[in-house]
């Protein structure tokens, strides 16, 4: 079956998608060797990478490749790598001196499951992984390190975000302050995964540029709507703490805009995102459906 | 003044050598620009690299890339990465739920001096940052490519070793043990340097893994001695809290060997070191010294 044929659902494509990078993730963490006996590291990042995740950063730089023409197999390598970056922060983020959280997608957070140190260690692990999957991948030299580039950059956003993220709990909403934190903390590396998947295609400069652009609005629109289910929905549907941006006072849409102001704009980043990307015409589909899809999740 | 003539003392090489490093991390470090006004995480990662340190890593890198042949500003990226490096393990290190230290070479570690997270942020920032250094460099892509993921399996080891390390001190002491978590979260790390300096210098295969054998037996050497120092100098001396390895009975060379012992295991290492440069002759005179200096510390 093509699952990238227009007559199959939307959800059946994601499906499959999430399912493929399921399968590579887990091929690639069974063949990992833990190098010493006594070593706990490889253990942790087998529990904080186990199913569970959305994987949309994978499916995004899998799908950005193909729709630059590339084969998407050679996206694999960076789609493995962007799921490391990105589980690497949440394990990071859960930790008791970040947001000290015992419930991540449902299960108990890694340090919860372990012990702090060894969750400390396997976040550190995650980001240096990395690197090495994508640097030591099939990819030409100039393709791998371009792409370790963009990631390097987008997870040093990345920890900008969640420091002025912190230190935002101490001040008033502001609309500048939230959408910059946003942009940092989320879209980056949503932007990443995308570029990523244009360099492993083969991009033009134009279409690296496109593809990077409707994964900045993307990721924008994204964490919009996550300020807006920690508002709307319950611990249970969420799978982590509800409400708790609120309870620290952090930065969010809903507090600066309210819940409606903040669902037009979130709107309004996927109709950016989807115009982004009108250059690919009906190649594009599935980025498209893709944004319809997130912002879904709000209503 | 050519530091790098044999009329020049050892020791004034090395202090030119660590003033070179020096002033290319600060002023790489003043070029940073902090991306948003509340964020803390350059302010941290400044103090962090701050003066102080021994720089032998980037020392080493400089050197032996100009034993290659090679000029050795080629060099400059991947000596400033593997110091990021260095300096993200010794804060994530001394984190509360690793060693929870106080005192980092005579002064308050980063989290003691500023708060926990800033600092598990800045050690994130670190550890990404290295990578962008060395591909964002002059360096061809390929060399880049190479140094980098030398970097991030380097980085993965000293991982390891930190977690075999930490669950290493509710077991008896143990030779083997001992050996392979020095080798890993110490020695690793030091050969990557080697390796990262033979690769910018243009070295041969054989002369990197002249190169890498160095550095290894040479971090092997140098664990050891800090091993020994633990036990026998003080607070004072070390800039770091002294005796903690036997109250957290860790597993060290001397807990396993002796004093006496470990001393021979150090010199043997060193000797180690030695032969495996020997096919560069006079040209390596300056990591011979060098390795003869490691383990002076421990006299």
């Amino acid at each position: 079956m093509d699952v990238r044929s227009a007559t199959v659902p939307f959800s059946d494509w994601l499906a499959a998608g999430r399912g493929r990078v399921n399968v590579l993730l887990s091929e690639h963490l069974n063949g990992l060797k833990p190098p010493t006996p006594g070593d706990r590291v490889i253990e942790v990042v087998r529990y904080a990478c186990a199913d569970g995740g959305k994987r949309l950063r994978p499916v995004l730089t899998l799908e950005t490749c193909r729709v630059c023409g590339g084969d998407d197999r050679a996206a694999e390598q960076a789609a493995i790598a962007i799921e490391c970056v990105h589980t690497f922060s949440l394990v990071h983020d859960d930790l008791p001196e970040m947001d000290n959280d015992d419930l991540r997608r449902g299960r108990p957070t890694a340090h919860r499951q372990f012990d702090p140190a060894s969750a400390l260690l396997a976040g550190d692990w995650l980001l240096a992984h990395a690197f090495d999957v994508i640097l030591g991948g099939p990819n030409p030299a100039e393709d791998a390190a371009g792409m370790a580039q963009v990631l390097s950059r987008a997870t040093k956003a990345m920890v900008h975000g969640q420091s002025a993220d912190m230190l935002g709990e101490k001040v008033e909403p502001d609309a500048e302050l939230v959408a910059m934190i946003h942009r940092d903390k989320t879209a980056r590396l949503i932007e990443a995964a995308c570029e990523m998947g244009a360099i492993a295609g083969g991009a033009s400069d134009s279409e690296r540029m496109a593809l990077g652009a409707y994964g900045l609005a993307l990721g924008q629109a994204f964490q919009i709507v996550d300020d807006l289910l920690d508002v709307t929905a319950s611990t249970k549907q969420l799978g982590k703490r509800a409400g708790k941006d609120g309870a620290s006072q952090k930065q969010t849409y809903p507090a600066v805009f309210g819940v409606e102001r903040s669902r037009e704009e979130a709107d309004a980043c996927v109709r950016r995102a989807i115009a982004a990307i009108e250059p690919f015409g009906s190649n594009a589909d599935r980025l498209v459906e893709l944004a319809e899809y997130v912002i879904t999740r709000a209503r």
